[in-house]
């Protein structure tokens, strides 16, 4: 049995993180370790404070007028664009290129249409099969609404082969929600394009954990969530990016009122904004918005490549106890060992995964599971220490040696999560 | 010229106002009269609280375990439906007729898609010529998805004789934007089913300000706003009807997760919720609905026929200046004079009408102004008093004979509303 590493070890890993300090910018309840940052960010602490402020001051006294841009408002019109400039750096492209709006499953499916009608004559969406859900539905939707589409979904092995030139996008999410597989995507893009296909990239899992390179690695479309890892809260607003080179070509097939180039000017035909902002629909969310303007503030100064480290550096605490004390417990890894192959989650599957999260959630440790039989570890390195990652596993040692997760009120399902 | 109502007779009408109480439970700024409720509604002194809430333990405390229905969680994932159930009373609508979600364009797209759908072999969307603009843009954009598609704009007069049975959807605003006119929703709604149409109603200047009986009119689809008379904030999230014979043939394009029968079972194949459920998309914006959700309180006890009588009474006041100090003044009432004709909002064109909006707002009475030419007076019923009206008009006319609006101040138009 390998070593684990030592309580001591972690504490010292702490003391040694350069962004320890960030902790303090959230609102975490006492004794509780959280491990659920990947499916939704706890409270930043900067977000009570100016949500009430917006909410007393902008919206109770400035009333409409705060729809105007400063001095005379609050900018309310400007705040998709605002906060996705904000956003920008930490995905890697310019402001411009991206766009806080609507939910994730809607600019998937509007910049899937898009993408679409930039390759008229191909008829195939590539995706992985077992991605996330909802990009396959949308997909599955589009599909039914011009029937010369069609989805095409393969084990990510083959993803690489299947690219062709009947394939118009490739659909992936960057982070297996399920696995915590990270798929190379500077590579895959570079595969797509030298076959003429387009990409749309679903960065739910790894924006605002890692850092990534939008511009860099030559995306075309992108979609992504604000309450993992952006902390934005829950239902935040979602954003979107559009490479400038697609901007002027990609149409949102969602035309609506705040996508026009004058919205205010209530003319009758529609006429796209000619940037970034055609990819707006209704009137935008102003108090999620608020929300996840405040909570991006915990990123300010923020070394990506230092949070990456962090994240890579928890991850081992982890795999010291699976390697360790738990080699012997059934866990099946189902993330992948290579750190660049991974995102800021470790998912394990075990038969009895059920009980066991129940019986941690019981302990004080909140983690997440997937049916039927997973059990995932999001290692979110803005907040979690070093030691929460040890204590947490220790704890799962612990309930599995003196078999407490047999209890039967663990056996109960829940009814959602 | 007509004589005014005096101040003292309006003072003596709010003694009387049922409803006078209402106004408390808004935070309204000392010294504005606030006409542009039919804009963006004031905000409900119930809100701050329950924001603060929400916020600070449901997400700060509860984190992801607010989604599980209580006692467990907060009901999260019920929100949709709950703050939908609080407002169908509103709209005459059955609970399970009833969603909150997204914003009222993304709404439209999905329900006007999925009544054409439903007449597939009819090409026309019969709409009014000069409507809310969002509305047109979102099916010009459904008809260039579906060339088969064309929509059909004709003055409001000419509806009734355009409905034929080439029309797949009569989509109209059931109070104009702009005019403030009404329609007969159950006469045109009872006229298109005649002829075999449907009827896709956009009540996002209706409701909340008069009663309305969608189920007993026999509308099949709608829309509407969370922002304008139902005071749930900037952006709040929208809402959609859908009559119960509809649910289970229309079909929702947008295929999002929260739409799937079990969107946790993670399935590969997308299955839409029995029910009126399968009109969400992603992930609900909880901030928003939680706004909405304490917005509505301040209709509990509301009877709406009223709410209806008191909208009449504030706009005899504002009648009354019109027909009387003002008749020279050249304002054109845009908005029919027959109480059952028009909503809760006047409006005037004028040449004059931005400089004169102007000035009127640097006075403390905030209006609204719509390109070219036309001020529009919202006058929301829960928290406007007779003498406000009454103060409005007076300012308005001593602002034309004194000649004030002409500053030059004035006429810089503002960059957004």
């Amino acid at each position: 049995m390998a070593r684990v590493l030592s309580r001591e070890a972690a504490l010292a890993r702490d003391r040694a993180d350069p962004l320890a300090a960030r902790r303090e910018r959230f609102s975490l309840p006492d004794g509780l370790i959280y491990l659920n940052g990947n499916s939704l960010g706890p409270l930043p602490t900067a977000v009570p404070g100016h949500l009430a402020r917006v909410i007393e001051q902008e919206w109770g006294r400035g009333l409409i007028r705060s729809w105007n841009p400063p001095p005379t408002g609050a900018g309310w019109v400007e705040a998709p664009r605002r906060v996705a400039a904000r956003l920008a750096p930490l995905i890697g492209a310019a402001a411009d290129e991206v766009l806080v709006a609507d939910s994730t499953s809607v600019n998937l499916f509007k910049l899937l249409w898009a993408a679409m009608r930039l390759r008229p004559e191909r008829p195939i969406v590539l995706a992985e099969a077992g991605d996330f859900p909802t990009d396959h539905y949308l997909a599955q939707g589009l599909a039914a609404l011009d029937p010369r589409r069609q989805l095409r979904c393969v084990p990510a092995g083959e993803i690489g082969a299947e690219l062709n030139e009947r394939v118009a996008v490739l659909l992936l999410s960057h982070v297996h929600y399920r696995s915590g597989a990270r798929h190379d995507l500077a590579g895959l893009t570079a595969r797509a394009h030298a076959v003429g296909a387009l990409t749309l990239w679903d960065l739910a899992h790894s924006a605002g954990a890692m850092p990534l390179a939008l511009s860099a690695w030559g995306a075309d479309f992108a979609v992504g969530c604000g309450y993992k890892f952006l902390n934005g809260g829950p239902g935040a607003p979602a954003f979107l990016y559009v490479a400038r080179r697609h901007q002027s070509a990609a149409h949102n097939p969602l035309q609506g009122w705040f996508g026009h180039a004058h919205p205010f000017a209530f003319s009758a035909e529609y006429e796209p904004a000619p940037d970034i902002g055609r990819w707006q629909v209704g009137t935008p969310p102003i108090l999620g918005l608020a929300a996840l303007e405040a909570a991006l503030t915990v990123f300010d100064g923020v070394d990506l490549q230092a949070l990456n480290a962090k994240s890579q550096s928890l991850a081992e605490v982890a795999l010291a106890w699976l390697d360790g004390p738990l080699a012997e417990a059934g866990f099946e890894l189902l993330t992948p060992r290579a750190p660049e192959a991974r995102g800021s989650q470790l998912s394990l599957a075990h038969p009895q995964a059920w009980p066991l999260s129940q019986a941690l959630i019981a302990e004080g440790v909140i983690v997440d599971f997937r049916a039927p039989d997973v059990l995932r570890l999001g290692l979110a390195p803005l907040y979690l220490r070093h030691v929460d990652v040890y204590d947490a596993m220790a704890r799962l040692h612990r309930l599995w040696t003196e078999g407490r997760w047999q209890a039967p009120r663990f056996a109960q399902p829940l009814p959602v999560t």
